[in-house]
């Protein structure tokens, strides 16, 4: 796992305007402590508990936390998450905050799970894509790993994904591959998305590492790995577009026998998962 | 409408390695242009399209977009949204974040509008809460404005909200509004969460501004509802809590005659709203 | 009280150059340790001292400092204020940016309880504005608390305050009140600034939550708080423009019995508070 | 001149909320045209209008300022400093961080101003000090030169000045000379702390270039120019000390022949100066 | 090509104080006009020339720059570069920090250079490494590929290198290449340290992607290659170690036939490059 | 001693991907701790050992470093200069940053140790220049210190060294001199550059406090000297120019009797020290 993101909890901090919460300051005395819970409200897989964790510590370092789960660990309705307990002002003011983050983040992992779930027992894994909230790829493409899924390319500078337009520019797949592998540095495969077989054949034709079946029909999906595996064993195949979580679809998918499905709801799509906090 | 948020579009491009991308570098043409078009690919409201025009234009002034529909408009499957033209390897370098902002925002703008249209007719509005994704408070604000609905207090410290907390530190009901008045500056309302008639009926004696009507069934709104009206008629009414986005359960809390229904689903839960960019 | 503006203090060193003082490090050699104190030149209300022992603590944690008077104390020529111990060289070298800290809040609080004591026994309580020293507005309203005034709304993004050209701009002051009301979440009470009786009467009648009675003399200010008094019990009336630090001016305008008197003179003419650090 | 201070305007229209403020944005028509002058109310010297004009292009760059006054020059009661025009939401939005700017800087350069008249015709030049507002040195030492002031050093990394404590941790002040000559680059001069004729004398002996005579009365600080002026006529005398910015006693300091007094008093006490901003 | 790094180049500017250049600011006419000269003053490749062009209008956008080189271009001693023309302060005030980027860039583009010569005509390419000056890494991996040399991976985030103390903590070449394998995204290859043949056959049947040749003799390379070529054709092999910018020893390790040859010194001694600014 | 650059190593580190090296995280167990040593590789002055010791701790404060050498010290090859123990995932990710602070700071040291060596014995020191890496200013020239030469200027605001543009744009020497005195604080002595015997002579009688006699011919630089001695005994003569890191050079230079040689190769041509960092 990364370090929390101090930056970023203390944007969110900063935005909310933790540090002078009006109402709290009015109303509870500053000495005054307290003991509180974590609750999930629902079923599904916990993530951001220790970034909610470290953002109460960040508006205030007395405030101590007590994971009873770590992220990733599947959660039920009503199960304890943490302990809390320290000045009663800063539990309050950042209670929000926190929660915002657990929520948006086990939402992500839980539907992940699901998806997971959906394509158990064939070689298919998961991944993520790009399509993420702004500021927040980080997070959410490690509650994807939370979820038991898998990671895609982090950005444009660290990986290669050859698109339609790109091929249109270069002038063709084949020529559009041989740039690419000339410029990026030598540890990258090159991954190229193709709409047809006949597309698929001239990828392979000219050595791809990794082909991205976009928007192909059940069909022409399985033809695609068929013609892979017997003309280029090692190169991987990854299924994308108008897939969504859907788990009878995933099957489908999967039982094509690609090595990934790739799906952008994970994480621009999952709803907030229900978590409260309820003081002693 | 704010400014565009030129940090946070800046940090978004950063974390997508916007300014590298090697796949692009390498098959386009650095002299080559386009021309491109946002296509709205569902119903419902835009919202970010400003913020998408930004985007572009930070990672390169060159590109010229021509918005065909305002932020805050009613949108159709295929309609075209805007106009690119420029150098292409901005427009397909850039093309990724402006999107992750557009479908976001009009996501929210979208599920926002379905709310107020569940209640047309009756004096309830919708509200927004604090339950947004860090980092993105003042985006989330807005596409629930373009959507129609209304913000809530910003965050803690630009508002007073009593909630049970508070009211348990502060001693009692009339106790916390009595402090929250004395401290928040005197251009501010006081709002106190109630769960009962009975807390109603205090915080009404205690001079309340706005009451927060928290999980009540029908029933009892109603009953709370026809009490501050009698009581106290200029003292506003929120309900919360349970409620969804739920048109049906909307138009049934609606009928109590509350002032507002806030809403967290408005900001965490709202699905991407599908938008493409099309290369001519 | 909020956190000490850990970011401002770590200018204000970095603008001193305090982490590379030459004749210090030159002439006190790096082991040597030093007690010092920090001592109350003049009578008045101390402000800054937390933020005073930040400064010295952030150039070097190794310094300790026991504060012998709270912030908003009253004190006396030749207090002790405060007890450093420490590393000679931080002591020297964080000195003059805890004493600017120290000087210029200090006479804030100082002159704003002069201002709270000339108009003792009233209902009248004295407001800061936003006349403040850019960057240093956080400090400053809150060394207005400490010297026993109130603060107003801190900006313009969490306040509405309606004045001459916004009336002109909105056509009249009806239509300005409105509009805010509509614009302002509910949480927000609408403030309109009127220079005559016949503008408190139109604001009144328009319901105005509080009124701005600007550059009135005694006597029509007077007729202004009868008016309200009689018509909108609950209405608050402030009293601004032209007033100054000047107790007998103050007195004089507490005595039309308005709710508060807002002075810019608190923060943007204070003079400098004077405290010395003496070593041991 | 300096460019004006980005980073610090910027902090100080996002301190005062300026992007959003809420009245004007309701009251005022997003296209609405607008001239205003800014317009000095008292006599004395003009400084911050280069920064005021940045303020308003900052928040909004169409906004147009014509400078009718440079900063540095005398400025009378109700002379017209600066023509603007523009949008108008934009002038009212950043009226008052301009403002806040022009008031504090312009009411440096008058006090200063006031101290230079009073040694005119004397070798002694005013010179400001380190007692600054924490983030805004820069822009106060700005203002102490179009007063007609002197700089002094700007932090501690960029000048050398003994004071009492180092001469005790040196062990002498013979000896602080010579450390702080070894390690200061060679481009700088050597000051020296002195309270007494003796002192005085020491330093001289030690080669000191310039000598600060501390707190000294006329009789000891003029016996300390004629000692200095004989056995050392390349050293340079500063008094410092309880002078403040009295004209009298500035001008008894001035003829004993010293070559500058500085004064805290010129940037910690200065009042603000009364300039407001109208529309036409 | 990357746009030039602002931030960077900001802060390049201000740690030489060129915003307020004394020297120049009190000798140079503020409306004085100058043209100027970048001129080399050995041969080699020029790198740095767009970096110093924009800091000559960071500092002052009325600078003008004609680039009469690209950068990556070869140049010769007394070869003019660029021609400038504006204000004669600014020209002045940014001409070290523009002559420190064209130096240091250009130092790396001309070694390079000789080394990408010392191996022309093999199959061997010239790469950089990580061991770069903190903060320039991008600056001076682009003056790698302006020399002709090729980029290793950019950091440890985005490509795997496996070195000894990996393959010992995870128990053997083979365990490593697998939880790598498993651990990184789908579009990265594998790269594994070896110091003996028996190590490279190893890392062959793991399936590694790359094998990095450690602080082999020539001999050893040379029967690694062998190895490699006859198992496992696809595999890319690196040689590193001790190798440095010596062109006959360059050419002897290019003689095994390894696709690459990995050297610090590229970035870390590259002694500057010789140019200067003349005025006219 | 400055405190570490927390800054730079940060974005050092997050130029590097430390806190997400693929390639640790996947070999390495989180649980599993370390000893490491990092050893010299050949002979000459460490420098950065407290900056690397930062470095390890500012990614994981669980590292603990035993320096067993001090900054400044000669060292020998092999020689051991810090233990380190502590999780070897975060040793093995900060090494590369903290190796590249090293070898560039003690590259540094052990050139200026060099140059130093080479004019022992006589009154001339050795200085750097303003010709330093972007952004690493400080270090570098700390770096010198360490290797026993002494400081020039840090930047164009803290000190002032009149050149030949400068004496043109003034209109000769004296009046060059004059205005710089004028605009200065009176802390800043003024050099100016010569490269006559007779603009020699002209700033002897203009007073300029230090001259730079630049690229003479050392019967010049010796001509220099003598007139300078027998007319202005105080004044200071720095050689610069052309002179390089040759020891040969060096002490002819130094053999003229100049107080100063001023060397750019100390910060811009330093080849890098050969450090490693080896596990137990």
């Amino acid at each position: 796992m990364r370090k929390p993101p101090v930056d970023l909890i203390k944007r969110a901090l900063e935005e909310d305007g933790a540090d002078y919460d009006i109402t709290t300051l009015s109303t509870v005395p500053a000495e005054q402590l307290a003991n509180a819970s974590l609750i999930a409200r629902q079923e599904g897989v916990a993530a951001g508990l220790t970034i909610a964790a470290a953002t109460f510590r960040l508006l205030d370092e007395r405030v101590t936390i007590d994971l009873l789960v770590a992220d990733g660990e599947q959660v039920h309705p009503d199960q304890l998450l943490a302990h809390l307990s320290g000045p009663a002002r800063s539990i309050l003011s950042a209670e929000r905050v926190a929660l915002n983050f657990l929520g948006h983040l086990s939402g992500i992992a839980t539907i992940t799970a699901h998806c997971v779930q959906a394509v158990a027992g064939t070689r298919t894994r998961i991944l993520d894509t790009r399509k993420t909230t702004p500021g927040l790829r980080h997070l959410e493409k490690e509650a994807v790993l939370l979820g038991g899924g898998q990671n895609h390319r982090f950005g444009l500078s660290d990986g290669v994904l050859i698109k339609v337009n790109h091929i249109k520019a270069a002038g063709g797949i084949a020529q559009a591959i041989t740039a690419a592998r000339r410029a990026a540095q030598h540890l990258l495969k090159i991954e190229v998305e193709c709409e047809t077989i006949s597309e698929v054949r001239t990828a392979l034709e000219a050595n791809a590492d990794v082909i991205l079946l976009d928007n192909m029909d059940i069909e022409t999906m399985r033809s695609a790995v068929e013609l892979a595996r017997r003309d280029a064993p090692g190169v991987l195949l990854e299924a994308s577009g108008n897939i969504g979580a859907n788990p009878r679809r995933l099957a489908a998918v999967a039982a094509t026998g690609v090595d990934f499905i790739s799906l952008g709801a994970l994480t621009h799509s999952a709803p907030n998962f229900d978590i409260s906090l309820e003081f002693a």
